[in-house]
Formats: structure tokens, sequence, C-alpha cells
């Protein structure tokens, strides 16, 4: 065979691997929204069934077949996107096939079982009864990570699986440097007199009209729904098949808008980028989102950099007040952009503010890394859990349930995710730095309600790309520069200093 | 290997298979009722892998091994129930693989265009575009029918795919007598001076109470929530993926609240056949509805049968009036009785009341077997049509879009589905004479909305018997007889000799 016929082989296996994914989202989605509560049994046999079938396209052995002829003989009749399609495709591979069929197996049972018992443990606030989880993911994904990644340390390999190529020798710098930043700001912040008045935000809020100022603004940022919808769910999430199909949720409380407006905000800057994926190349790995730092950079990017701004705030606040008029009377613009950027430290991590949420991260990245390393032991995790947050946010969790087990992310054996929250919270100052050099009128644009040249910005710059470079390389060719930290930490201290009234040194 | 072992593994091929299927009606679901319109086309990219793959398990040499090996020793090892699933899973088999590929191709791509066509044709009013369409249909079902069922007429075989066990030889008998009792009827009824007053089924009906009306009569009926779910889609249908996951839908205009009620109690119908299949069988044939013609038995049941009968209008009457209240001020109960059975000969089929609507069927019967015998021709259709509706009905319709290009079935290639409408409403009216015969106290329990016992008696006899035996089989042991029309007859004469005061001899 020649290689073009080769590679036509591995497009339509690809595809088709592609196609069932996108229909195992479509499910996903289905669970959590619409799906009644009766079927969940089944449902779980109908995905069964589905992953099987995947399981069996992506581990086949024709395709690896595929891949071997391709690889040996790299040619000029192949372009970019193709040398993409065949790198992630034999990436994938590898992942699908090096790891024994029993350890894929226990791993899966254990995720399901340790959901279960972590749930239990987090209402009984019983540490005790989860840790044996967690010892026994440790046990396997170091097995894993040797399979997977030999030559990498064994948490650089569970890091790599969610932020690929970022490792803890570029992680830990960054993260030292947070914390010798953001832990005085947010000691002179907390014990500054003067603290900004939130109580308006607190009140009776009509759902209705909660979720049409929803949807207006997610519309105004560029959603597009005709490609997508925003439905409800117990926990927000972005999900959908497709570029074509993209679907947010959120959660309405009548007692606060701002959590829920904030969130579509949020899920919509992950749903830009499904929206903006190169689909046009084909349902293959090269039109497909890079990594969950990027994903959530894309997502931060226009809750915290945009939506949190003042110039939005100010833009939004007279549509805000015409809907909720009795909480607004007495409420000026510049009140309420304070109220929606207080910081306080508190327990629990998807409640955190810009400033103090990467203080939960880096807590989490010293246990996992530890943990790794043998350097801390599991028994020990509620306490060692304690003793950082009075030292990092200078409050202590008064049970385990408010601290080491608020997170579902281990009980499912995700370790190594959460660094990239706070990565992606970086990449988004940087973007942003870069589209305020590029585009000097964007703040301009944002006070005027015009996200276009904005949306269009990230679709050129970062959505189209979808996975022809890595990360890293993509943050350089954004932004001229490799990850710093240093644009995040100039924000917090300019933004902060002006809301507080403070000098950070 | 052993009976026991070629029967397990039949079992968790046929699960495989039914759950994958259950994931395509999840998505036939989703895209009716909740998909973006601009997904449309990766829709079809997914639905298409997905199809591909049910293909290959559907026709896996090794299900065709095992089916031999198991045919071949048919042992006292097994039950009712095994011997059931090899039999449907025989006939599967044998109906995917009995068909060259090419045919199927053939069929399968011209169904796709044949829609295409048949929107246009139905638009512009032009059969000849349309005719094409069906002669290529007609040679390929031909061809189709040889294949599979070779002792069988050709259109005996395109019927038994719907209505299996289903000939001509008993269909037209039974057919020719509606003919010989019906049409006198109508004749009357339309001659008849007295008309009953619908004038106030037309008005303003708010679409939330619709909706809430709706929902709760679907309850009362006995429709499990916890297992089903109610939305909105443009045509309504009864969907979903399993027994414990039923999904039904209908729509709603302002101007009229009974068609969107009534579809509701129909599709409710169609949803208790589903939610009360006996499931605990496993994902298996033996589990699954019977026929097209017993699915409609269920709607029609619940629809005609309860729902336009006197003690279910008037126990409802004082809950509709309550909710609208303008409409209902001067009508009475039995005023809305007569009403909503208002006998009135019309073109369109989906339309026809209980009377009239036999007749488009025989009329689609009589032109499908003429055209499967070559004693019609297809150019003639127009003419035959409007020369059968005078007829059979007294009108003649303006136009081919009110006449033969009125229905989608042809375009997709549905030849002998039509029958089905009518034998379904011949096993409704004969299931519900023996329940009348075996719960003589229905009708008050019906008048006190206490439908229990009713599903209870449906779920017994009917829903819980899967594909244990055929549907001539399940007559008979429900009702004692084999099929007949005079149930239905008598039904129709009773009834209506009572709405318009006259006698029918």
């Amino acid at each position: 065979m020649t290689i073009k016929k080769h590679y036509q082989n591995l497009v339509q296996r690809l595809e088709e691997i592609a196609r069932l994914n996108g229909i195992m989202d479509t499910l996903g989605w289905d669970q959590e929204v619409m799906m009644p509560i009766g079927a969940s049994e089944t449902r779980s046999k109908q995905i069964a069934a589905l992953a099987g079938v995947i399981h069996e396209r992506a581990t086949d052995p024709v395709l690896g077949d595929c891949l071997s002829a391709l690889k040996d003989e790299i040619s000029d009749e192949l372009g970019e996107i193709e040398r993409c399609n065949i790198r992630e495709a034999q990436r994938s591979y590898e992942l699908e096939t090096r790891i024994p069929k029993r350890l894929v197996q226990e791993l899966a049972e254990l995720s399901s079982r340790g959901q279960g018992i972590w749930v239990t443990a987090r209402q009984e606030n019983n540490f005790a009864d989860f840790a044996p989880v967690i010892k026994r993911f440790l046990k396997l994904k170091t097995e894993w990570a040797q399979y997977v990644s030999p030559d990498f340390l064994r948490y650089d390999a569970n890091i790599d699986l969610f932020e690929r190529g970022m490792t803890m020798a570029t992680i830990t710098p960054i993260f030292e440097r947070l914390k010798d930043e953001l832990i005085p700001m947010i000691h002179i912040i907390q014990h500054h007199a003067h603290q900004p008045d939130t109580s308006f935000l607190q009140g009776h809020f009509a759902l209705n009209k909660q979720e049409a100022l929803a949807k207006k603004i997610s519309r105004d940022m560029g959603f597009n729904f005709e490609q997508g919808r925003i439905d409800v769910s117990v926990h927000p999430f972005c999900g959908g098949s497709h570029p074509t199909d993209v679907r947010i949720t959120t959660r309405y409380k009548t007692s606060n808008f701002v959590e829920s407006l904030y969130s579509v905000i949020h899920e919509t800057g992950h749903a830009l980028y499904e929206q903006g994926r190169p689909y046009e190349m084909g349902d293959v790995p090269a039109s497909e989102s890079l990594t969950m730092g990027l994903h959530e950079s894309q997502s931060l990017f226009w809750e915290r950099m945009i939506a949190q701004g003042k110039p939005f705030c100010f833009h939004y606040f007279e549509t805000i007040r015409a809907i909720f008029p009795d909480s607004f009377r007495s409420v000026s613009a510049d009140l309420f952009y304070r109220a929606i950027n207080v910081c306080k430290p508190d327990f629990i991590r998807v409640e955190a503010d810009e400033i103090t949420y990467p203080l939960h991260i880096i807590l989490r990245y010293e246990i996992e890394k530890g943990l790794f390393e043998n350097s801390l032991q599991v028994d020990d995790l509620p306490q060692i859990w304690n003793e950082l947050m009075k030292e990092y946010l200078g409050i202590q969790p008064p049970s385990d349930t408010l601290g080491v087990l608020q997170d579902s992310h281990w009980s499912g054996g995700a370790f190594g995710y959460f660094p990239s929250y706070t990565l992606g919270a970086m990449y988004a100052c940087q973007f942003y730095n870069t589209l305020l050099r590029e585009q000097p009128n964007t703040e301009k644009n944002i006070a005027k309600g015009n996200f276009a040249p904005i949306k269009a910005w990230l679709n050129e710059k970062i959505h189209s790309q979808g996975r022809l470079y890595s990360t890293e390389e993509l943050v350089w060719r954004v932004t001229g520069e490799m990850l710093t930290p240093n644009y995040f930490i100039d924000y917090l201290k300019n933004k902060y200093s002006q809301i507080y009234g403070v000098k950070f040194s």
C-alpha cells in the first residue's frame, strides 16, 4: 500500500473512533441532564457496551499495523495536519495498548467503587474509610505510570495525562513563586479594615430572569445556539459530542444569581473553544482540544479576565439592575464590581476567589507529589491538609468533609489533574496580556459589549490550532514567551490593590 | 461446548446488540427533541458509525455458528424463554444476512434520497417527480422479498416485516367486511341533519396548562415518570432506549388542546407497553414488544376505547372545565364527549376519526397490493387514489399534496406498514371486550379515574408476554378467539348510533 492509502485507512479508523466517542459524550450529557432516574442501571450497561466497542477499535492490531507502516515512512507527501494525526494516534494507541488488561480492569473497578466509598466517607466525615482507596490507587497509578511512560517520574506521568509536556520540574518553581507572592497578599487583604459590601448579592432572584440573563450574556460572548444548548444539571459542565453540538449546563439558585451567571460564563468559555475547533479537518485528533489546562485557560479567560473585570461589570450593570431592581436600587456599578471580586479565604476550592484558588491547588499538588514520592503517608493526610490550610490561607477546616474529603478527583484516580486549574489561570492571564498588546481597544470593546474581536482572536490564535502544537509551543506562538507566573501575579496585585486600597510589595 | 455455554454466548451477543440499539434509540430521541439544528450532519455520521458496528455484530459469522450449534441440539435444558430467544435471534440473523450487501446499500440510499424527493414533490404537488422513487422501491422490495422469504407472496413478505404472521389471505376478507359495514355508516352519518357542536374545542388554551393536564392524565394512566419523560417534538412519538427509559413526545398548539392531549394519551398507551416489557429476562428478544399492530393496539386501546369513551370524558370533564373555564362555561360533559367523537370524512389520514380511519388504510392497502401484484401502475396512482377516496369517503382531494402524496411511508420504502394501524384498532377493541367480560367494573373504574386494574390487566395479559407468542397466538390466548372485525364493527355501530341518534342496519 502507498502511504496515502495507509493514511486514508488510518483516518477512517480514527474518525470512526471519534464518532463513537461523540456518542459516548451525548450519553454522558443525557445522563446528567435528561435521563429518568430509574434508567441508571440500563445506562451503565449501554455505556459498558459502547466502551467495549471503542476499546476494541482503539486497540485493534490492524490500527497498530497501519501506524507502524506510517511511522516507518514519514514522507513529504504528508503535511502538518497529517503528521499531527499520526503522532496523536500513535500516542493514543500506545496509551491503550501498553497497559495490561488486568490493570485497566482493576483501575476501572476501583474508580467505580472508589466513588461510592468517597461519597459515604465525605458524608460521614470519615477519612479512614476512604484512605484504602487512595492507597490502592497510588499503587495502581504507579504501576500504570511505569507501563505508560517508563522514562518519566511517576507523578510526572500522571500529570502528563492531563497536561501533556508539563512536569514537576516546571511546576514546582512556579508554584513556589505563587506561594511567595500570594500568601502575603491574602494576609494583607484579610487584615485590612475595609471589606467590600457583598450583602446585596444575596436576595431573591427569579429563575426565569436568571436564565434569560445568562443566555443573553452567553450569546453576547458568541456562543452559537444553533450548534449548542444550555440546560440545567446538578454540577455545571461543558459537554456535547462535536464542535457543532456543544452543550453547557448550569444550576440556578433563587438566593444568588452571580454563582450561576458566572458558571455560565465559565462554561461558555469552554464552549467557545469547542465550537471553535477546526472540525473542517475531519473528526481527527488534530482537530481536538489540547490539554485540560488550556481548556481551563479559555473558561477562566472569560470568567475572570473579562467578566470579573471593570469594563464588563460596568457594561452589564444597568441590565442587571433593570432585571433585579429590588436588589440593586442603591448599588453602583463600582460596588457590584468590588462585591464580585471579594477575596476571602474559605475551606472549599470550588468556591474560592482568584487569589486564594491557587493555594488550594498548590496544597493538593504538594500532597500528590509527596504521596508519589513516598515522602507523605496517606494516613497523615487529614493532618497535613489542615496544617497547610493554616499555613497558606490562615484557616483550618472544622471537619475532613470540608477538608481533605471535599474533592471527587482522588475517588476516581485523577491524580495529576489539579495543577491544570492554576496553569489555566496563568495561561489565561498571559493570553489576555498579549490580546491587550495586540488589540489596544479591547477594554473599550468590552465596555460596549462588543466581544466579537476577542472571540475572533481566540478562535484564530488558539481554538483553530487544534492539536497541531504542544501547549508549551502554542503558548509561545501566541504570546512570544514561555509560561510565566509574572502576568498573573502583576494582574492580581494591580487589581486587588485598587479594590482594597492597599499596597502589595 | 455444552448447550448452556452456547446459549450463554448467544445471550451475551444479543444483549450487546440490544444495548447498542438502545443507544441508537437515545440518539434518535435526542435528534428530534434536543439536538441543536447545526449538528445534523455530525449526528448522521455518528449514527452511521454506530449502525456499522451494530450491523457488524448482527451479521458476525460467529453468531451464526452459535445459532447453528443451538439449532441442531434443541434440548430439554432450554425453557420457553430460551427457545424464544434462539428463534428470534435466528430470524434476525437471517434477515440481516440473507440480503446481498448491494441490495442493502441500494435500499438505504434510496430511502435517504426518496425522503428528500417526497418532501419537495409534496410541497410542489408534483407526483410525477415522486413516481420513479416508488417504481424503484417496488423493484428493490420485490427482490428483497425473494431473498428474505422466497416462499411468500411479495407483498406478504413486506407485510410480514411489520406484522409477522399476517398475510393478504387474512387481511383482505377482513378489510372487505369493514368496507361493507363502514361505508354505509359514514354515508348515513354524513347525511344526518344534526351534527355535534365542536366549536368550543377551538379557542385559546395556555400551553403550560395543557402540559400540566396532559402529564396529570398520563400519570393517572400509570406512566412511570421515574422511568420515562414527556417532551415536545415536531411529530409526537414514543421512543427511549429500554423499559426503564421510555420517552414520549407531543406538540402543543394554543388553539386546540384536544389534539395534544389525545396524542399524549395515545403515546402513553405505547409507553405503558414499553414500560411493561419483561426486562427482568435481560436485554434479549423475548423481552421485546411484538408487532407494529400490537403496539398500535395498546395506544388505541387507551386513546379510543378508554379516553374517547363516555366514562373517561365524564370523569375528566370537571377538571378540564376548571382549567379552561372560558371555553367550557356553557358546555356539558356530554357535549364534550360528542364533540371529540365527531365523524367527518377528510382528506388526511392522520386527522381521521375512528370510523373513517380504516378506509384511509384500506385504500392504501389495496393500492400497495395492486402494485406488488402488477395489477396497478404507479403512474395511475393519483387517479386511483382520488377515485377510491370518492368511493369510500365521498370526497375528492383537491390536490395530490392532500391525496396520494400525504404520507411519508413510501418515501422510505415502508410498504406493508399501513395495515397495522387498522389491525391495531381491531385488536384494541377485541381486547377491550375481553377486559369488560373479565372485569365487569371496568367502566365504573374509568369513571372514577381508577386505571390501575386496567393497566395491571394489560401488563399481565400482553406487556409481560414479550415475544413468547406470535401475535395470532397472543390474541387467541388473551381473548379466546382469533382476530375478528366483529367487535370493532359492533362497537362503532353502538357508539355512533347513540351519538348521532341514528340506526345502522
